[in-house]
């Protein structure tokens, strides 16, 4: 048996029983994370010019916009859904692949969940075995297949998103086989895209391409039963020197959600030990932004090349400006959303404490590390070694930080009072008896 | 001025009085043999199976089914559409690259101009451009693309449906960037799916995902504006040695679809001209099958090892069996749709007469040449050496041949009584006021 094969019958046949605890409750973290992501992000222009382009076609309007009041068929709102959650690029991280795992795999999974009758459990059950699937891939073809200019999350998002999908529609064995098969064939998504909106199309484009897949599957629509390790197939046409045991290496014994991380600032993850950094010498010595004099950042050179834009002036700038992190956290004790919007990188008071920002290169530094030094008019200084930020695998955003996280995120959106209960429903969606309840719990 | 902008630039500025008569005639000899092959396909299982999937989900119903009385959104209608049109093996090949060009880009297109109000000429304008665009971008990564197992007519076809498109929705060349952007984006397709259904949905997918990047791309949603040439981009990720002044030397002054070709006999293109010398000898010398004691046929290596199947027992088998193909058009003078049904590769008059072929490789002839010698019972021999078939750029179909096939195609079907007039408004199309009547006249 290959591997698409020896996929698709895990996928198949795996039971709720299978799955353990401590990883039904990482999908439960995913999945809250993931819906913040969607609350924050669903008014963004890219998904207005989205939503202006797809909703004269849609069809039957059965499916949740997160977090707006309009509806789409199942197909387009997993597109827009997908686009959405991830614009802020606030969403999860696949430490081991860069995937982002959630965003592609629940959209497909919860637009479908509107649209045929699924529980709570199926929901996350469906959920944790399309990230196993997506992430393996992703395993399998890493770190060439990214380096190479493949959008990872769409690449592998695809396949992810056909598994939920087909896992949710109860597909056979030989069924599933096509749905990774239809979805190996839609494989794509190129980072030239990055800076521009179809950044974030790559995802809507994973989540459509992989729910229909699994709509097609269930229709006896066939498609190589060897699509990931074919000689002309996804691992050898996208990918180099794979490792395709990847795939089947201890399925169901070991699970990819166990590598998964959540931003608790949204920007390049490379800043966030310097932002932890200053937010804790800010609290520990009441230290307002008057009395500074310079500030001193030592990263990795790595890091500093691809996030040390000295003057940003646009939000995406922004996000990858250490300059603007540590100034925009010393300044308002925080670095969330608005933290990182076009008029708050303009800000005369932030661009003024960020020209006292001097960032250093330090080989002798991990990438995600960051050492912080403030030096104080009266001539004090403060340093801070911030070896794992907060949010990385060693220091795990706990369930609270995931909580407050969603509440900023709602915070002055429409759905801002509905964030209590959405997130009282995404830590008991095992219970839900009616899956859909959780997308609704967005909606103003 | 960079190859994207250069591409996006000539399709916006073009005028219809640019495009030669020439041009002008091949494109309109393109649409009557798509649609022929649109007719004749779209009853196989695997259209149904995909609507079956897709149907549930359609938006406002305005796009034809092209030779059935459904309609369809105009995204899913492309979808479908192209498919159908693919499924059969018999739509043209854009001899530079293997390329079915017609296909994605002409079932975008007419999905479009049945949503908006199109003219004919509008829509042979913006046809004629789409295929310029995908071949030009093939030309520009071929022959290694293919090679490495990229399916070109998808991977290249999105770029001409989204040019296509675009046109028809009158892009400003900012916006026909992006369009091609988000297209490429979407490129995707893998040669792992040739027999089986999925690879007919790759062309499918081309054609949903290019007009949905124009759609988008008309509402100023933003992609990278070097989509083809960035270090991560098109040429880069899916291409090897790409030759990205393929895309703009001479534009405007060539036009690809001068090395388009159209198939008469719907089966591998290297059976043609074996098929060609046993159709000529037959009515030479009123050859009937009885007579014949022994097939001789010598091809070159390569085109006998794609389709040297001495024994086949499928459609898809026939259509890769030199011993069929010359067997079935000795014995019924003709090669069309029927001949390679699985019934007629089943039939035993085919089997016994097939058990007489000896096929020899000879590496001194072309891939598309064959030497046809029939020996009688009476020992009588024949011989007919087909240095170039019917379809092929030196001896291509004529007019009337496309007339012909498309009347085959059409023929048992519900759409057989439209064929006339259908042929008639296809010549007529940069007359029509509307150019959706075209997209009727298949209708049954």
């Amino acid at each position: 048996m290959n591997e698409t094969q020896s996929l698709a019958r895990f996928i198949a046949r795996s039971r709720w029983s299978d799955i353990p605890h401590a990883i039904r409750h990482e999908g439960k973290r995913a999945l809250l994370n993931w819906l913040g992501c969607a609350i924050g992000g669903c008014r963004d222009e890219t998904v207005e010019r989205a939503m202006a382009a797809v909703d004269p076609f849609s069809g039957p309007r059965v499916a949740t916009l997160l977090g707006r009041t309009e509806k789409l068929d199942a197909l387009h709102a997993a597109l827009v859904n997908a686009l959405a959650s991830n614009i802020l690029d606030y969403d999860d991280t696949h430490m081991k692949t860069v995937i982002h795992p959630t965003v592609p795999v629940a959209a497909a999974a919860m637009a479908l969940a509107e649209n045929r009758y699924v529980t709570g459990a199926q929901l996350l059950h469906a959920f944790i075995l399309g990230v196993e699937a997506e992430c393996r891939v992703g395993n399998a073809v890493s770190p060439e297949h990214y380096a190479a200019g493949w959008h990872i999350t769409s690449t592998c998002g695809v396949l992810g998103a056909a598994a939920a999908a087909g896992k949710l529609l109860g597909l056979s064995e030989q069924r599933m086989t096509w749905a990774l098969g239809i979805a190996a064939t839609q494989a794509s998504g190129l980072t030239a895209m990055m800076g521009s909106m179809s950044k974030s199309y790559n995802m809507g484009h994973a989540a459509h391409s992989g729910l229909i897949a699994a709509l097609l599957a269930e229709r006896d629509f066939t498609s190589s039963e060897q699509a990931l390790e074919a000689p002309r197939g996804f691992a050898a046409v996208l990918g180099h020197n794979a490792k395709l045991s990847e795939i089947t290496d201890k399925l169901g014994e070991t699970w990819e959600l166990s590598w998964n991380a959540y931003k608790p600032y949204p920007c390049g993850i490379v800043l966030h030990a310097a932002i932890d950094g200053c937010l804790q010498l800010r609290e520990a010595h009441a230290i307002t932004p008057h009395d500074v004099q310079r500030i001193d950042v030592r990263m990795h050179p790595l890091a500093l090349e691809l996030a040390g834009k000295p003057t940003p002036t646009t939000s995406l700038e922004g996000k990858l400006s250490v300059h603007h992190a540590v100034a925009v956290a010393l300044i308002r004790g925080k670095a969330g959303v608005p933290e990182f919007l076009d008029e708050c990188v303009r800000d005369p008071e932030v661009v003024e404490l960020r020209r006292k920002v001097v960032a250093t290169p330090d080989a002798a530094l991990d990438p995600a590390e960051a050492h912080v030094r403030l030096t104080l008019r009266d001539g004090d200084t403060f340093a801070r070694h911030v070896p794992h930020a907060v949010g990385s695998l060693e220091r795990p955003m706990s369930d609270a930080d995931i909580e407050n996280k969603v509440r900023d995120l709602a915070a002055g959106t429409p759905s801002e009072r509905r964030a209590e209960s959405l997130i009282e429903l995404a830590w008991s969606l095992d219970q839900l008896a009616d899956a859909s309840t959780l997308a609704r719990a967005t909606v103003p």
